[in-house]
């Protein structure tokens, strides 16, 4: 097995751990990219499409926007549905002109992979870490199939289910709320799934939809001007097979309110129902290892807050780890503190905008009560400046130091 | 038994049934007021103490806010406590400069009264309304202990346990959401109660304060310079029998993070445990009955909402019935459209403000992770102009037309 040594190993080549790696080799600290997946792979994984403009700005900052800002949509509106009515927030406006670019994950993972590489940069695909050690002492191991890293610090990068996660003590990664050591779990399994549906059809709609419809939510998400994302709301574990792409169509014209006229049925590409969960996990730290993205925080996709998050948490890190190399050794252990309050501001908003969207389940305590008061956070939202201003500045999220 | 006959019969000597009946009286239409209480009783019935610059604003303009401008306090900024830590939202400020007028709700029943009194209008105390009919015919009848009134309209302003609600058909009156004849009416019990204490203690205080606490929630209002009326989140159905007055200071000192020489213990005058709950019925008529106030809607006492809803309500209905009787016959049916988004966005605001104020229930499922998103609910009304807007703005309420 071959031994290579590191200052920072970054596992995972998602936006994460691709923006730490590039802003980290820019500044001329050595760093290595383990990913356990192969670059095409890596580089057809369809996910997210909605890039804050602090993430656009802080890319741009880095040299690493350059087809992000070419090829991407600028988008500034979106719109909601509810029986046969109709409006849009424009929350570009409202937020002193900031509006996302739509642009896919998959091509901007692809436009960081060329840019890192182009620097010289190492980056091992196929090559999942499968064991960390020494996260409490003077050095690291990062272990892979074929190789070793030894290290300083690890940015774990890779998700959910990855192995950095589960290298925070056992203790910690059970149940809601535990506390030990001063570390936490916070959980929350959503009581309703989305089905996730990507199609090579061309966007029905100019503005993002959010539809709220007695059968469920439905949203119309923009990707590319031959790609569409959209999501249905289904029950809590449904299997995909449940829906046949008929299904989908006649679901989504239902829901949505549109005709077959604005919404031509495609090949469908992608269908998987979601696991609506939303995650925390404090302190974002575990001695040598550092948790940025989904390893640190699942948001549900309402809002399109995931891989917006999970780049400003390599911003934040990439930012101390400079500081910690140049001689301020204080800054790294700022790292959590300062990411956490964005992080839970950013699941409040997801929270309270799939409460929007989401009837309360009818056979709830008070269910029709709540359902009224649902509409009346809509109404508000379309009638009251205030409020359309609030959901703005999160929507658009704020900018990145 | 003496039968009378007027246009208009009032049912509840409140602010909603005195302001109706002020404005009917100014107006020239003929009305006649019946209370089930005492003069006595009414004029010193302490509730609400927060009013609004809309509700101020309408009686003002019908010379019914004489001594509330003279003798109530401006109000224009509240406080939020935590672990320790404060900050003010300065809600005058942010909904440009419109601010509550703090004056005790027995205090304008008296001014009403007086006004009614002082323009010739009849107010039969001690007379509750015992039996509603004609509702559907071509008059209706009230019947009180020793009166009859013959009437066009009946305006049911005797709260949420009266007779004017009890004469919607009983299938309405039980239960959530139930769908008859396009009735419905939506409810929903908290899940804990408030003791409501008034004191004769100067506040301790400029702006109200609203404390979060790992104890329950304790708030501060304000009523006048030597009484002031305390909140203490307690357990649903808790009885004051609990709460001897030493309990009570050492709670609000605790929680509301107040020392003895700032919150001085006083003789108690009053205490209850506040039933925390919220109502709304549809449509808030039912032939010739007009529902206002509590007996249309209850809101649970957070925001302030009540009395200025109420207020809002005799408003609408004055504004209509004067309508109505200048010929434009078809003003009386929008009444209950006019009035219920407002009270549905007032039931909203309240309901946020609730849960801002109270953790979840710690053996709920998702209790950690809810109070987290509690806390940045809190910090983003700290830290965010946006959503210190949207606050204040729901905070001060709208003008009445």
């Amino acid at each position: 097995m071959e031994r290579l040594r590191t200052q920072v190993a970054v596992i995972g080549a998602g936006p994460a751990g691709l923006v730490l790696a590039n802003v980290l080799r820019q500044a001329g600290i050595d760093c290595l990219v383990l990913e356990r997946h192969s670059r095409e792979y890596v580089q057809a994984r369809a996910r997210a499409g909605l890039i804050e403009p602090g993430t656009v700005e802080f890319l741009a900052r880095h040299g690493l926007a350059g087809q992000l800002v070419a090829e991407g949509a600028e988008h500034g509106a979106c719109e909601f549905r509810h029986r046969g009515e109709r409006f849009s927030v424009p929350y570009g406006e409202l937020s002193g002109g900031r509006v996302h670019h739509v642009y896919p994950q998959q091509f901007l993972v692809r436009d960081l992979i060329d840019a890192y590489l182009d620097a010289g940069g190492t980056l091992l695909f196929e090559q999942g870490a499968e064991a960390l050690t020494g996260l409490d002492g003077d050095r690291a191991l990062v272990r892979a199939a074929d190789v070793e890293i030894e290290c300083e610090f690890v940015a774990g990068a890779d998700g959910f289910h990855g192995i950095s996660r589960a290298a925070v003590p056992e203790r910690l990664r059970q149940g809601h709320g535990q506390h030990e050591f001063g570390q936490h779990e916070y959980g929350k399994q959503h009581e309703f799934g989305w089905l996730a549906v990507l199609a090579e059809t061309p966007p029905a709609t100019r503005e993002i939809v959010y539809a709220l419809h007695e059968d469920g939510f439905a949203g119309h998400m923009l990707r590319t001007p031959s790609v569409s994302r959209f999501y249905l709301q289904c029950p809590l574990g449904d299997d995909p097979a449940n829906w046949p792409d008929e299904r989908i169509w006649s679901a989504l014209h239902r829901r949505l309110a549109m005709t077959g006229d604005e919404l031509k049925p495609g090949p469908i590409t992608e269908k998987a129902v979601l696991d609506m969960r939303s995650h925390v996990t404090e302190p974002m730290r575990h001695g040598r290892l550092f948790l940025l993205g989904d390893a640190a925080h699942i948001i549900s996709p309402a809002g399109g807050k995931g891989m917006n998050l999970a780049i400003a948490d390599a911003a934040e890190l990439a930012r101390r780890l400079l500081a910690h190399y140049a001689g301020r050794e204080g800054e790294l252990a700022g790292y959590s503190a300062a990411r956490l309050p964005r992080i839970w501001q950013a699941q409040e908003f997801s929270h309270w905008l799939l409460h929007l969207l989401h009837s309360p389940d009818p056979d709830g305590p008070d269910a029709p009560f709540l359902h009224r008061l649902q509409l009346s956070r809509l109404a508000q939202l379309r009638d009251s400046p205030a409020h359309s201003t609030a959901f703005a500045v999160n929507y658009v999220g704020a900018p990145i130091d």
